[in-house]
């Protein structure tokens, strides 16, 4: 007994009978004497075919209206979940982002939510009605609709879950759950029972595309248990048959690798012969922080011209053809560097909150690649992961080696 | 030079293309010197899909989820259209219903407009920029979504256009304007130049789909010149190459006939050998009231046996079953009564303003049906209409029999 918040994505939502069941789970969750939030997504489809709308007008399209057209794919999915509750016999009402409400800040398009301050929504869930919010939108304090970007409504679930205290926050989905690697290329991943914020905000930043970065922060700033499961299986949330987001501390066996995650997503430039003087790194990575391109990875090396130097990073691949641009903008004022990209790289991680307690954690990462000819592009760490540049085409292979290695394979 | 309302259906903004050409008119209008509101509906197909979607749910929904639903339609249509005036190097935002904010009453589903007093709007159109509104919704003075009923975009145009206190209100639609009769049945129909709110009023409640009817009423109260007109042709609004609704006084040559309508959505009851005594017409119209059935045309005649009388009215067809029922219901109190019904019928009308003046004007209808061997069912008058109920299968005879006698046959 006690406040869930569940959170249905647009797979789980795709069609009126995907909506059914939806509204079956959330039923046999009021059996079980809990209060419920729904926060859902737009039907599969729909907000793809509103930003294709939007594109064919306009490639540049203003963030204020793109957020308006597309606000309206999870108004609707609201609505109709609220009604299939009614016919059986609940108590619902759907909740767009304006009426509860989700004020944000005016970053359209990706806004943060800033507040959900709602005595009538708190009030409406106690009463025993359930609450259908419209997941992805918010709105500005003038008013203005906004929306949260791609993997939005998983934050608005962590925000209301927040903002009820609720005892759980269920993301259903159309995985079973967080996987030691993507099973699509590693036939022997194993589901985690529970995996820590922190571990869960790393694989989140880098490749596994199962919750948004953000809701993770979200929750671990707020101490909301989330639990990732699929709603296409029989299993309620209750029965906790996904994978619980908690914190570190409810982990009782630690691994010291949890899992393996792989990212194509990235692009790597190198910049030769820069020259080797104070403020040269700041010339280059101001005006690409100006121009929203976010850098990742950052290596310098010394030229063999010991007045001279190389620098390598990686950007996300979209942005690579505008990193090009501001770069070659720079160069004009840095006589004799060259410009080097490449696309075909691919970001491998190992992550795991052991690592703190272990020793020797990334030379077995070094070296099992090593031992498979993988050439190793670029390094950088953090204190439970290690993430390596290659060449993309390696990119199975190396995930499928690291998850042997770190012994992660299931038994069968 | 002046402001002026544009309010586009359905067909007009049924693909992006179509969008694109809505814009190219809005922005002719502002070479012209207007400053513009655009009243939108959603893209054709859009509503239907939405309401198949409630439906599918639940054949009996609850209006405030199906208005949450269905007002996503507009909205999606005002964001796109913004888009597509700001690629034009145009001012432009889209409006919400709640954003306006367009306050009406919580009849959910067919609510009807209270109030829109809106100085963000009004200087906003005032500074230059165009206003895109999502019409046929509306928000209650609690903040839920609210729907104004099919048509209902007609009156959001018409009340916006009246709260801005715009020179005229363009309803750009997929016909030419308001006929003479329904083009389709009478291939000599004419399109009028002008005709009266009252001739207009009447035409709306008899069949022409042209307009919703209270957008009318709203137009001849709030005194707003109403225009007609096609978003498929070259002209625009502003060369008045509609329909122009307006005061009778602004009508030089007035027929004494302006149009023939017909209506195929009546279905006809009698309620024969009813005891003949007083109450007993407010025993039977009182229940159907209580329903919201609507009894439009009703005659008594007295019965053979003189204590006993026959009622004959007629309703919507679609509420036909629902009024058998409830007439079962009351006929147990009224011994000996039979019911009949046919849905096999037609109602016919002429309107005109001109009648008021001439004589003879109903008696050259009945003696036109006479001739041709249209038997009439029923007959009701008004001051500038008068319509006949005839068996389904004359209506098309009539309607051009009607035509040719009151002169209306356009020449060549």
């Amino acid at each position: 007994m006690g406040v869930l918040v569940l959170k249905f994505g647009g797979t789980s939502v795709a069609t009126v009978p995907a909506i059914e069941n939806v509204a079956n789970k959330v039923a046999a969750e009021i059996k079980n004497g809990h209060k419920i939030a729904v926060v859902v997504s737009a039907m599969a489809g729909v907000t793809n075919q509103l930003v294709s709308y939007c594109s064919e007008i306009n490639q540049i399209f203003n963030p204020q209206e793109y957020d308006t057209v597309v606000a309206a794919g999870e108004q609707i999915t609201s609505g109709l979940l609220a009604l299939a509750l009614q016919k059986r016999g609940i108590g619902a009402r759907s909740w767009l982002g304006w009426q509860v409400p989700i004020v944000t800040n005016d970053v359209h398009g990706k806004a943060r939510i800033r507040s959900i301050d709602s005595p009538a929504l708190k009030t409406s869930v106690m009463k025993g009605d359930v609450a259908v919010i419209a997941g992805f939108q918010g709105v500005t304090p003038e008013g203005r609709l906004t929306t949260l970007g791609r993997g939005g409504s998983d934050t608005s679930a962590v925000a209301v879950a927040a903002a009820l205290r609720a005892d759980r926050c269920d993301i259903y989905t159309d995985v079973q759950g967080v996987y030691t690697a993507d099973p699509r290329i590693v036939n022997r991943a194993r589901k985690l029972n529970k995996i820590s914020y922190e571990e869960m905000l790393e694989m989140a930043s880098v490749g596994a595309k199962v919750l948004q970065t953000r809701s993770v922060e979200l929750a671990m700033k707020e101490k909301v248990p989330l639990q990732v499961l699929s709603s296409f299986e029989e299993a309620l949330g209750s029965d906790l048959p996904g994978t619980l987001v908690v914190d570190e501390g409810d982990i009782v066996e630690q691994e010291v690798v949890s899992g393996v995650t792989h990212s194509r997503d990235e692009a790597k430039v190198t910049l030769r012969s820069l020259p080797d003087v104070p403020g040269v790194a700041a010339r280059v990575f101001g005006p690409l922080a100006d121009a929203s391109i976010n850098v990742d990875m950052i290596v310098q090396n010394l030229s063999p011209d010991s007045k001279k130097t190389d620098l390598t990073f990686t950007v996300p691949r979209a942005d690579l053809p505008r990193t090009l641009e501001v770069l070659k903008a720079i160069s004009k004022d840095l006589p004799g560097t060259q410009i080097e990209s490449s696309a075909d790289v691919a970001k491998i991680s190992i992550i795991g909150i052991g690592m703190r307690s272990y020793v020797g954690v990334a030379q077995k990462m070094f070296k099992t690649l090593a031992e498979k000819g993988i050439n190793i592009q670029v390094i950088t760490t953090s204190e439970i992961k290690v993430s390596v540049l290659i060449s993309e085409e390696y990119t199975e292979l190396a995930v499928r080696s690291l998850h042997t290695a770190y012994g992660l394979d299931h038994e069968s």
